[in-house]
């Protein structure tokens, strides 16, 4: 498949993360405001609504630009030299303003002040453990689906994501641009400002410890496996 | 794939639009009837069994006539002229009668009043703003997934109406046909008949903005990709 | 694919359609059992439980009986010529036999007598024209996802019936052995015997109704398409 | 595919395993703290979550090491002669080894006390029974799909077990390493040690009877249909 050119990745980056974001902000206003205070049935709406976002948004975008919407991610592939540097930076670029702009469009839809700044408190190295293993799960589960099974790695990461809502006491954050957008919303899904930056280090840790481990795991790339620029860059 | 005779397209699209309505209003009235006040368990099922009804419409109709089962999704065929005028025409009268035929099958099914006339006021900026974005990323969905992995198109249209329901504020109509048929049910799902033109004034304008922005966004498809009459008329 | 033998073709059947029932009717019991009074949550339980069970069953036992499950199913290949009437009538009897295990083995699971009379009422037009309509869709389903898509039957007859507990006033039984099944259990999914026969009367005309209507919208399949014994019989 | 070497395909078991566990456990304990007193909410995500990282966990390591995580399944493949004894052996240690991990993992997640004696009791003949419905079911669906469709038996196994947690009165644990693993936890889904035993008897005793069934239901493979080392090992 021939690269996209670099305004096209770019743009599918920044939309991307914008509709992620959009959608894990958005439907955690709705599912909140809706649940009659019951926040299962909103977490459930949360992150049902996630995981189905990211199976579409990953699905339509990939061929564009690998679908990172996550600097984790493109860490993990800048590591295993699928990714430039230069490149790499320029996605985390767009992926951070496109999640700021998603947050800010949710509080559009809902007639919220556009511009906030979150107070959740969530810190903690039981949080912060949390997203140490869901950023592993989730940079292992995209790197040993890749080398098997690359036209299922929309689902994986849906699913996995769907699941890391329930199985890690932080919600599966597991994306540096999705934290930085958090903040951005005092809302259900938001963070304190003061906390993103530990969730970020532990989340970079997950992506450097998956990428060493699946390394390991995983038996290199056949001459004829290798497929250029598919799902990464 | 021989394209389908014309008599046998328009019954598709009526008769998917059809079952779209149906299910839309009927699990709408089910899920309020049995929610006990909890709207958002209603809406859970409301969500679900739309996504899943997509999924099955387009999956069993998209090879006989595309299954657009909607007049924004018909308009951004038109403009990429996959779809002549004429038959976008007679497409767009199939999907509003289908849809109104569907809400009156789900009101015979749940022993209500077959004519209802909604009541339920849907209106203001954030409102129209949600359809936009809505029916935006819809058709840039369809679009997107159309380009690389046609297969797919039936499960992320149901993957992305089902995070819809929960991330815009007006849960996702983006679709004329079900606009002008939801007037028709003074259900969980009903739209008062004032507040339809700006709903579908709304998502046209996604659906151009859409068409747009991913024509620029994907690369144009090569001779030997092209694909007559798949998936569009 | 050569054609499984006849015992195993009808253990297939048997089988597959106990499970179905076994689930049917034991995520009532649990999800009534544990959602406090909340039907909305109960049905969401046994819907979601069902439609999952239903994939399963059809891709695991499709290629050796062709997963009908399902006398409805099996008189619409009958009316298509696609199975003999001798092998009709054994599935048809495997089926009932096979449900009324089902439900026994849910009752043994759960603790409860095995031999019980439902004494829920189902019954009134609109129930009825619920399972014109939900049978309808399932044949429907079936025939339009077989002739383009047969790999995807499984997964469409889940999302069908999963939508179709919530669109429908009936909650889509859709099948006379399931229906059978049910009279004898008095737990959440039962209905009562004398109840039963215009509910697979119903079942019947809408699978007359979607092999007519299939085999106008569908064109015949060509000569190269046609597959022995796939999931037909 | 040529086979992984053994060190990573026990790390597969072992990381798999304890994925699994780390989810079972995890969401239980989200499930119930978020619930607000209704079982059903928290046991459908728990579910849920299950089954999601089922199909994520068993797609990802499948070409690896088989994606057993299971005695009960790696049993199956021995009496299948598709595993050696020595093999089966390692396989089932870095199994309980991996569940018990995950346990731990989920405690420290939560910020539980890591080493925690289950008090919940499960045991009875019915509760018994469902384990052996619930092992046949999960290693029958395995070898069926694995005959015909191998590529969809991460769904199946996903869609089984969601499915299971609400049809037997168990939940279908399914899975003696999960059951050891559960007795290490005091939360939602623990079970106390003294009951395990009978627990893991009955799961074997349907691991047996499904590998039997399932050995007299499917033809034979045909020569060219031999998959070496394909999702076993």
């Amino acid at each position: 498949m021939q690269q996209s050119p670099r305004p096209q990745r770019l743009a599918a980056e920044l939309i991307g993360t914008a509709g992620l974001l959009a959608v894990v902000v958005g439907s955690g206003i709705m599912g909140e405001g809706l649940a009659g205070g019951n926040t299962a049935i909103a977490l459930l709406a949360n992150a049902l609504a996630t995981g189905a976002i990211l199976v579409v948004l990953i699905t339509a975008f990939g061929p564009l630009s690998g679908a990172h919407f996550n600097p984790a991610v493109t860490l993990a592939f800048l590591l295993r030299r699928e990714i430039s540097p230069r490149d790499a930076l320029s996605y985390v670029i767009a992926q951070v303003l496109g999640g700021i702009a998603g947050t800010l469009a949710a509080h559009a839809m809902f007639e919220l002040p556009l511009l906030q700044i979150a107070e959740t408190a969530r810190n903690g190295s039981a949080q912060w453990l949390s997203e140490v293993v869901a950023t592993f799960g989730l940079v292992g589960t995209i790197l040993a689906t890749l080398r098997y099974r690359p036209e299922a790695v929309a689902y994986m990461v849906g699913l996995f994501i769907t699941a890391g809502y329930w199985f890690t006491a932080s919600t599966s954050f597991a994306n540096p641009a999705v934290t930085i957008a958090r903040t951005f919303t005092d809302t259900f899904s938001g963070i304190a400002r003061a906390d993103a930056p530990a969730f970020i280090i532990a989340q970079l840790l997950g992506a450097v410890v998956a990428t060493m481990v699946l390394g390991w795991l995983l038996p290199a790339a056949t001459e004829s496996e290798r497929r250029p620029a598919q799902a990464s860059d």
